[in-house]
């Protein structure tokens, strides 16, 4: 059977995930890695066995581009290649914009034949299907995803814009029902006031309605780690039965996790009809490589 | 919006719950209940106000119908609905059979443009869905399920057919890896020999493998409970990272969650064309009711 051809777009810490995962998928291989400028594969690590190039239409054929970039990147990146009939994977993770951004890509996608699959990370992505699964099994009640602990890159970015501040890390501690405590590791310029520094971080809105906390560090390098974690809980109602409770909980490196995510909805992508689809939207068993037989008498 | 009009075949345990599901939910109305001896109605507890048949032409247009019987006599009951046009859903759960029978039903389906949606309880049902996450998560790895504690009918079955015992219950405790304590509660019959009755539980089939303690009941009936539980690990690897860590929990009402989730896939089955489908092959979003936009705004 012919592999599903990948091109990875960017290549940070998921793009070289992804990498990892295509080697490791029985039924993928790599087209090559897409950057915006091809001097500069070697500092980013790009291994030197892969094709590198600044346009798709030089790695031959594409079946599916795993977009490795930041969100706000995404729609315009999809959008051009969704035109050119190439599949796209991304893990948008701004939650409140993935139905309207989902909806024009899913025209361009349907005038194109080719598909979107969108928001395919852990959160949003399998902490969403997980989250459906639950509402299915007990339609009402409360679910709480709680986070961590591991680090925020978003709050970390709002820490090290701070005046005085030379290198931060926050991370993400969850308090239960949803609520979380941010641990902020800062690493002050020489002769900045770390009083000044904890005040601005505290009163930013990213932080100011959470249990923050500012700590001096000496060199945050030393405290940086991939790891993340959930605890997702739901106690709800089946039927008219009360007290049904449920909990998911996964201790993951992040990278890796997404990376393997985006690399299994990307076997999806290729068996949908154009459009564009949430985790929501796409059978489970079209994300699994393999006999479809098989994996029905080895998992249902 | 017209709502989805179900009939419940069988009124036993999961009837009920399927009935108390169906009143829950807002995009669905009862047609009715049908038995093979509509006499038997009222020892069975169907509610007065529900019309009750032998035939499912009884009851006026039919949507789906939920399939409340011992797994033995889904095939033959689908079959027929399905020639009819009327989708069906069943908890069937002998999982080895799952495949095979869901491929004859599928001939069937299409046939009639029926959709039949198979094994949708919570195991085979929902946890075969996470066990499908977990391994589009970390496709290399070991998932191990592991159920209870609670009440299994199939080896309580077996308890109760052994010489000398009046009633019996046997739970199931988990012991991890998979692997399962079987407690055995046995009220026996006035002279009986407890030592022989344990002796013959202990080397039947069902019971040989596992850590099996027979235990003298005075009243097997104080001891029901229709909770069990489910404890859901796999530690596996992303791409090539390894000691990816999930788990997933529950403890549920047994048959008030089949019930609802066969309801869940009830609404799903209304949305595919044709055919049988496992859950793993129903987009999850399916199972929902509402607004696709809200739901994907909400949980994605």
């Amino acid at each position: 059977m012919r592999k599903i051809r990948v091109a990875i777009v960017g290549y940070g810490n998921i793009g070289k995930g992804v990498y990892e995962a295509i080697t490791a998928s029985p039924d993928m291989e790599l087209a090559g890695v897409i950057l915006r400028d091809v001097k500069t594969a070697q500092v980013k690590g790009v291994p030197v066995e892969l094709k590198v190039a600044e346009k798709i239409n030089d790695l031959g054929k594409v079946d599916v581009a795993l977009l490795c970039i930041p969100s706000r990147s995404v729609e315009a990146t999809a959008a051009k290649l969704l035109s050119q009939g190439i599949h796209t994977v991304d893990s948008y993770d701004i939650h409140g914009d993935i139905y309207d951004v989902g909806q024009r890509l899913s025209a361009i996608g349907k005038a194109h034949n080719a598909v979107s699959v969108m928001a395919a990370g852990w959160d949003p992505g399998t902490d969403s299907m997980v989250r459906a699964i639950l509402e299915a099994a007990a339609p009402k009640g409360l679910t709480y995803t709680n986070f961590g602990p591991g680090m925020s890159m978003g709050h970390t970015v709002v820490a090290k814009s701070k005046a005085g501040v030379k290198n931060a890390l926050s991370v993400t501690i969850p308090s239960g029902t949803g609520l979380h405590r941010r641990m902020v590791y800062i690493q002050p310029e020489v002769g900045a006031n770390f009083a000044e520094i904890t005040t601005a971080i505290k009163s930013d809105p990213y932080f100011s309605n959470d249990d923050t906390h500012v700590v001096l560090a000496e060199d945050i390098d030393a405290l940086q780690d991939k790891g993340h974690g959930v605890n997702m809980v739901r106690k709800g109602v089946s039927g008219t039965t009360d007290n049904q409770l449920f909990e998911f909980n996964m201790t993951i490196n992040n990278p890796a996790l997404t990376a393997q995510i985006m690399v299994s909805a990307a076997r999806a992508a290729t068996r949908q009809s154009g459009g564009c689809y949430t985790l929501l939207e796409v059978p489970i068993i079209d994300m699994l490589p393999g006999n479809r037989e098989a994996i029905i008498r080895r998992l249902v």
